[in-house]
Order: structure tokens, then sequence, then C-alpha cells
């Protein structure tokens, strides 16, 4: 059990998690095979970003691996908001991705999970999945929820309420009075200090939250994949990727975090949408499948029950 | 000459400048015409914002004049980073443009010209322009230059040269190493203490900044407007566009201030481009015309000699 908890262990598992979730995506997909960029991060460690273009299903996406240390800075240290010294080293290793599919009918989709250690001994895990769907389906909606919060029920009984909670919060755009999209799980700074459980089932709990995505999504592929539209839904499509771009760019934390601290920048922006528009004060038609998704992107909705 | 000193005759001047701007622009592209949005600011004052859409030229622009005032709270004494208290009123009125052409071949350009004055009686001008071509043509880039420096002689012979080098270090992407364009000028919180100026000589220099803009902006359409282009121009716009997005976003401290003060969205991300991409690791052929514009967006080119 201990070689798990090892940094080498965690990494390890990232590393895997990626393969399944690129071999599971390029299945679902039936087009597109990802290419991979290894790269070396200067302080030590590197990264495997992986990325897919133009394929049947999905029309751009990343899914990056990286495991990167260095010296803590004064610049890491306010981005974090942690208080240390500068003497200290850091470590940081996960699992991102973001995937634009080419349909309208089916959700941007995005998953992170993370662990994070400074060589004084603090350390923590992060992580989070959220859907956007370009037309939310209430049943989609439900039924991610659920796995989210079956996930969640073998970890804690409180955590599908709490991060649930946390992923409204966080994937909220305030200029816009919008969630991102459905919300889902979002979490960070787990530690046993905080938390009711130990490393080793905070770190099975974050396993769990990686290996649910795969699945899910394709899962939600398949449904949609093959659901009519026209050109409407497209235009909407890249509104609603604008909106990703302004989340991603002007809110997220890891966007900052990596932008600031100077990391590598297009495996940060592999979260962009390979096409997005901006139109001044777009109005949607009321009583349209638009303006119905525009009434759900709000906080506090239960998704378990929506009906 | 005192009654142009005031604030109602800094606004007023301001107006006129939107009107003139949009008027000539109009004539210009022989299009579109402006739309207005009038709007109300709920600490005071208010704004006209002026749209316009797929024009001969002018694929998406805005010219948004506003005049707003508001107690002045933690945040924006944060954001603006000021000591005062929170006692106190502030005032702040400009012109504000960005336009995105229609055609590739014609450069995105900004302009801003503002006044800023708290209660205590706290105030500065600032402002700048800087022109973004999709592909830098040397003749148009020493041009601009050149009109910018006539209009900053007038004022000191500092100024070109010192507001040129803030506009490299201000209109700059660290994380693509690259500048925005190719510049221009920008200054901020000019004042009589701090400038050689008197407030009626740097509200005179604002002035000619906003008057240069209409003619300047105009002639370098009308010199491109016409020019051949084909689909491969068009994707290379499109990336541009989404560096574009990438400063406003992440960079931009009007715009970060606007959103972070709980600003009007719309008229503050009414810089936003109308379609803009991303691709993953995008490579520029060598020797190609992309190549020789990206070799050009550094910081510290003598535009006013390049040959």
């Amino acid at each position: 059990m201990q070689e798990f908890l090892s940094l080498s262990g965690i990494e390890s598992w990232f590393k895997g998690l990626q393969d399944h979730i690129c071999s599971e995506l390029e299945k679902m997909d039936g087009g597109a095979k990802f290419n991979e960029d290894i790269w070396e991060h200067k302080g030590g460690g590197g990264g495997r970003t992986r990325t897919i273009t133009n394929g049947n299903v999905l029309e751009k996406g990343g899914v990056a691996y990286s495991s990167v240390s260095g010296d803590v800075n004064d610049k890491i240290l306010k981005v974090l908001g942690i208080a240390s010294n500068t003497n200290e080293k850091y470590f940081a290793t996960g699992v991102s991705l973001v995937m634009h599919p080419k349909s309208p009918m089916v959700p941007i989709i995005h998953m992170n999970v993370r662990y994070f250690e400074l060589s004084n001994g603090l350390w923590w895990f992060g992580g989070g999945i959220d859907l956007t769907p370009h037309y939310i389906v209430k049943e989609d909606a439900r039924w991610f929820h659920q796995i989210l919060k079956n996930v969640c029920d073998k970890a804690h009984e409180t955590y599908y309420s709490r991060f649930k909670t946390w992923a409204d919060e966080y994937f909220y755009l305030p200029h816009r009075q919008e969630t991102r999209g459905v919300g889902g799980v979002f979490f960070d700074r787990l530690n046993e200090e905080k938390e009711p459980l130990s490393k080793a089932e905070l770190w099975d709990f974050v396993k769990n939250i990686g290996m649910a995505f795969a699945s899910t999504y394709t899962q939600i592929c398949e449904k949609n994949k093959n659901l009519p539209y026209t050109e409407k839904e497209q235009i909407w499509q890249k509104l609603r990727r604008g909106r990703y771009v302004e989340f991603n760019l002007v809110l997220d934390r890891g966007t900052k975090f990596g932008l600031e601290t100077d990391g590598r920048t297009e495996s940060i922006l592999l979260s962009m949408p390979p096409l997005a528009a901006w139109e001044y004060n777009y109005q949607v038609p009321s009583n349209s499948t638009e303006a119905t998704t525009l009434a759900l992107l709000k906080k506090d909705i239960d998704w378990l029950n929506i009906q």
C-alpha cells in the first residue's frame, strides 16, 4: 500500500490514467488519434501533453499529464496564497483535460486531478469534473451528477454536497451571472488535517474521480453525437465557447497559476476551443432551447432531482 | 479656457470625439452604421456604447463613451493600487474603441483616452493607441508611429519615446513572448505633479491623441482594404485574434478593472473579436509572411526607422 502514496507512485498512476483516458476517447471517437508532445520543465520534471484534433466527435481536445518540481519563489507563494519560505522545493503532478466536441449537441467537459507537495511536508490533493453542455439536457445532467455522487459517497457522505457546491461557486462567471455549465464537483487542498479521511483514502477518492471520467463522458458522447443540428446550433456553440474562453482566461485558477508561474503556455491553453465567437449584447429568442439553457446556468440547482 | 478643464467640459469633449470617430468610420466603411446603447451606471452617470457589425471593412467594432461616478470602495482602491479612504467619490470618463476588420490585410486597432478624478482632488489622464496588424507591413507601421510621434512632439519632446516604450511594455503577452502588434503609445496617471505639463497642456495632448485616431485608421484601412486574400490569411487572422483575446482577458488593465469593479460587461468586452481560433502549438511555415510578422512582434523595435 505504501508505495502508492509515494510521489513516484502517484506520478505513475496519473500516467496510467492519461493512457486509459486517451485510449477510451480514441475508441469512442473512432476517427482521430492523440498526438503526444513530451516536454521538460526547467525546474525539474516535465510532461506528456496529448492532443486530439478534427475527430469524428472531438473537434479539439487535450489530455495533459505533468509532473514538475522547482524552487518555491515569491510569485508561487503569492499565487498559492500560502505562507512558507523560499528555501522550499515544490512538487506538483496531475492530469488535466478539456474536450471540445464538434457537435453543439455534445457537451464540453473538463476534468482535473492533481497532487501538490512542498518539501516542508505540506501536501494536498485537488481536482474536479464539470460538464458544459451547449444545450442543457436535464436527463444527462441528472445522470452525470448521480455518477459523481456515487463516487463521492464511496469516500464520504458529505463529499458530494460539499464538492458540488464548491463547483457551483468555482465554475461561475460573475460578470455574466452565469455558471459555466451544469457544474459537477470541485475540490482543492484536501489533506488529512482538514478532512475526515486519511491520505490513502483521499488518494483513493482522487483516483476514483479520475477513473469515472472516461466511461461517463464517452456515454454522454455516444448518446448525443448523432443528434441532428443546423447552423443555428453551431452559432450558439461558438458563443458558448466564447464564455468558456472568458472563464478560463479571466477566472480559472489553474490557468492563472500556470501563466503567472511561467508554465508551458501550450499545455496551459489546451483548454481553448478551436473557434469561439463574440457578439455584442447577444439576446436569445424567448422560448428557445437557448433560453432554456441560459435559465439553467445557475448555482444551487439540485441536478440530482431535476425534472 | 477654464471650462474645458471642468468635468463637464471633459465629458462633452469626449462625447464629441465619439461622434467624430463614429462618423468618420461609417464614411470609410461605406456599409454598416453604428448602433447605440444608452446605459446608466448604478453609482451615477452612464454611457453610450456604439457598435458596428458586418460592415464592408469593419466586421465587428465598438466605440464606447462613458462617464461614471460612485463611492470608492476597497475593491476599487485595490485594483487601482492607490491609498485613499473609502469616503471618497470617484469620477471616470473616457472614450475607448477596438475595431476588428473583416480583411486579414487590415490591422486591428485600439484607442483609449480617459480622465479619472477622486473627490480628494487626485486626478490623472490616461490613454493610448496601438495597432495590431495580422500581417505587419513595415511601411504602415513606420507611418503610424510617425503620426504618433508628431502628436507627442507637440506636447513634449520626451513623450513619444516614453510612451512608445510604455506601449511596448504594456501591450506584451509574456506567456507568448510576443507584443500584441506594432505597439504605438500608452500612458497612464499623467498629472501635473509628475509631468512637465500643466493640466491644460495634458488635456490638449489627450485631445490630440483622440483626434489623431480617425484619420490615421481610416487611411490605413483605405490603403489595405482591397488587397486580395485567401482562406490561408483568414485562418491566420483568427489565430491572431485568439492572441488579442488572450491579451484582453488575461492582461488588459482596463478589462480587469471593469470586470472586477462590476462594470457593464457588454461594454467592457466590446473588444472581443467576432470569431477567434486556437490551435495547439501552431507553427508558422518558415520564410512565410506569417513568420515575418511573428519575428516583428518584439519590444524595442525602432518603428520610425524600420526598413
